[in-house]
């Protein structure tokens, strides 16, 4: 392979409820396993987390990552009951190209 | 004046842990005060209720709004015992702009 291809699922990392501390070491492991470019997803209120494990990120492990999209939105998701909500959404890309 | 001038201070809408739908008040009202630029602000927990207040906004209220820019950060806040902490940040910016 001359370009080394991006699998978006390999470098998406989904952000939950654990400590941000986990998905930072998730994140850092990408980077240091080769990869350019890292997205952070996550829905409803594990956002700050994800905005959390972005800023970890940068500021303290991989100073050279840089912010290079974000993206908001709505997922619609039925609940126990059968029933649709909407949950907001965020897409962080952290990048370290040039 | 032949152009109205922004002041960043009018149109920003702060939001913290009211419901969202009190921030979505806000934002609605200053568009239709006549701003065509709302910047939602937001640090900590409050991040993932600013990113419902700008997509609440949009999908239900006021369609032709588009997302300008989001831009995450790093506060330095001091807390009760006078200790510093970090705390990540969100600005949302919305556009009704063509």
């Amino acid at each position: 392979m001359a370009e080394k291809e991006v699998n978006p699922d390999e470098n998406t990392i989904y952000v939950g409820n654990k400590p941000p501390m986990s998905y930072v070491l998730a994140v850092v492991t990408q980077f240091n396993g080769g990869s350019e470019e890292v997205i952070i997803k996550a829905r409803g209120r594990a956002i700050s987390r994800a905005v959390d494990t972005a800023e970890i990120t940068r500021n303290r492990f991989v100073p050279n990552a840089r912010i290079k999209e974000i993206k908001i939105g709505t997922e619609s998701i039925t609940n126990e009951e059968g029933r649709n909500s909407n949950v907001s959404s965020i897409e962080i890309a952290l990048t370290t190209k040039k």
